[in-house]
């Protein structure tokens, strides 16, 4: 039954500011551009799974999946799921799956996001549904608070402070310096981080990803359809995972740590084949800089208590042993929620097979990693990737 | 590959007003109830498919996939997906695939909607969002008035007229008199619909289905895995189907066909190696009158035309060749727009294996259909079910 799975073609549009497109706009577009990349046509596609968060919000429009299907240009079954921020992430999962079982040869997966149409406080609002609107939200806790309270505790019980988290944003600034898609191409140091202003102690504003509009997209198919095509396509997927926790931090046995990360990153490597060590790099959810910590040991690549020095240390910097975000991460590339997923999956694509500005650093890398999270991490998904050389 | 996916378990809420439980509480009864009939522990739960539509206007509340896997008791990955009014038939679908295709033995399906603690008008606006923000909410379109165009140019092409659509809204009240579980155990004639508010012409109020809260829930099994554990569960899901249209009525072929739907029911036919003459009845979404109409003729049971007078005729009756909506349908029962989907297999399950207040019409029946849409059918699913005698 298991086969792996194709990464025939990937788009994305420029993360960023913007707004004047709808999220069906961008979404054609990145599908546009997936499909040339991909060399498949349209028909072939059997299914669209399409990740969204906040359209409700932003455009008063839900049902997204056949909106999305015909922005696309294609007709097939096509379904909106949402999972938060990691609404997309889950949309390639179950395309994946869809053709590993044997269910299709191609599928469309993708997602998009509209945000900045919203004032900032509307925005954050709509961003506060994915946390427990009975026991998060009535209490005042917004995201910048949810993490910041996951940040702080993170301190209390294995030590690290904000500088070492500022060595995190400096990193993902740094690696998008060069990546035209990315909605901050601007250099920063540790100082600036510090001084920036409070958003949620003890985040500063360059703690913190950005509100963003964006649309990425990835045509899967069989391996089967691949080598029939004679498509030129040397990355694959190899291994999926997805598992959630308990809704409210409340309720958590632990909350400077992310089971569901834990347990989605066991089934795909268990899935893959692989374990962390044949992993070369890794694009993980950093929508705070604590989340890239908090993801570094859920994935297994450190202990607990580990991960909060590894970015300070230069191990995960471009030139580390182990690059993280290299397209520079939700921090720096932008994070238009129901987007990002499919993005990671894009970037990763591009950077393995050697057309991304940062390709340089992964020279002789086979696998790379994608860990998409929503809300406080009470829902995860894990993509494993290969490449052939 | 293929095998037949076993419903060992369903579980349905009242449906109806009232509106002081969440969503996430009525899911969670749902779910106990579906476990208790299944006789399946909760920990043998692999993943989890949640249809809910409105959650973020109703509640402020999205990312419902984990938080509904918690209301239900479960650890497993579990993720929302939202498709409008067919939210909880593609659940079902996506759970059915999940094990169809040998990926899983044990998932949950279901949806809930809580829709009664919004105002009319602000409940009227937030299924709006299910057609087209762009070009048909901004002309002044609600749901009411799109069918109703959909109704007119029925009548106008293919003749038949209110009357008809009438003897639709008395059948399912009179389905739903003993159904405990429906919204509205009231007998109607033919002239209260005729002579009752008009809503949107054609329709006044009866031929509208109400704003209502509920959840429904399954659990859906592997053949092998009900035979390992001896569930006494005869009814099977053999064959779902799903499929997308062209997003806003102006851009269909036709506005009174409704493609998705015969698309859908074509791979479900498909599927389970059966044809409309193998259907002993139909639960479909009868979200007005004339849905029903366009349901029974894009499902193959009557030729375009010919569906409208099938009550008037009395063949759709409880009585009837061909009884449909023997629930009481969306009109009678209610509609919780994201667990409208998986109540209908729910119902279906009980008509089927016997233990439902109309199953002696269904004595000698050996399969059933349902029939869930999204929006104006810009998306629907379909599943048959069969039972074991």
């Amino acid at each position: 039954m298991v086969s792996a799975v194709t990464v025939a073609g990937v788009g994305m549009t420029p993360f960023g500011r913007g707004g004047e497109q709808t999220a069906r706009e961008m979404f054609g577009e990145a599908a546009a551009e997936a499909f040339d990349d991909a060399d498949v046509p349209r028909d072939a596609v059997e299914e669209v799974f399409y990740g969204n968060y906040m359209g409700e919000f932003a455009e008063q429009q839900g049902h997204q999946g056949p909106l999305a299907a015909e922005a696309a240009g294609v007709s097939a079954p096509a379904t909106r799921v949402e999972s938060a921020c990691a609404s997309s992430g889950v949309a390639v999962r179950f395309g994946y799956e869809k053709i590993r079982s044997g269910q299709a040869d191609v599928v469309l997966v993708g997602g998009a996001e509209r945000m900045t149409n919203l004032s900032t406080p509307d925005a954050t609002q709509a961003l506060a549904a994915a946390a427990d609107a009975l026991w998060e939200i009535r209490a005042g806790v917004t995201f910048p608070g949810a993490y910041s309270l996951m940040a702080n505790r993170y301190f209390h019980e294995f030590g690290g402070g904000r500088e070492d988290l500022a060595h995190i944003a400096v990193k993902n600034h740094e690696n998008a310096l060069e990546n035209d898609l990315a909605q901050f191409q601007k250099s920063i140091d540790v100082d600036d981080v510090l001084d920036a202003m409070t958003v949620c102690s003890p985040f500063g504003l360059f703690d913190c990803s950005p509100m963003s509009n964006g649309a990425a997209a990835a045509v899967l198919v069989s391996d089967e359809f691949a080598t029939e095509h004679g498509l030129d396509a040397p990355v694959s997927i190899r291994g999926a995972g997805q598992h959630s926790d308990h809704f409210a931090l409340a309720d958590r046995a632990s909350i400077p740590r992310a089971p569901a990360a834990e347990r989605a990153a066991e089934m795909a490597y268990e899935d893959a084949g692989l374990g962390p060590d044949d992993v070369d790099t890794a694009e993980v959810h950093d929508c705070f800089t604590i989340a890239e910590v908090l993801a570094l040991e859920a994935l297994g690549f450190y202990e607990p208590g580990e991960g909060i020095s590894a970015a300070t240390n230069g191990e995960t910097t471009i030139d580390g042993e182990f690059p993280v975000n290299l397209s520079g991460g939700l921090k720096a590339k932008g994070h238009p929620v129901g987007a990002t997923g499919c993005a990671q999956i894009s970037e990763m694509t591009k950077l393995l097979r050697g057309d991304h500005v940062n390709s340089s650093a992964l020279e002789d890398a086979t696998a790379g990693l994608t860990h998409n999270a929503g809300g406080t991490v009470a829902s995860c998904v894990v993509h494993i990737l290969e490449v052939e050389r």
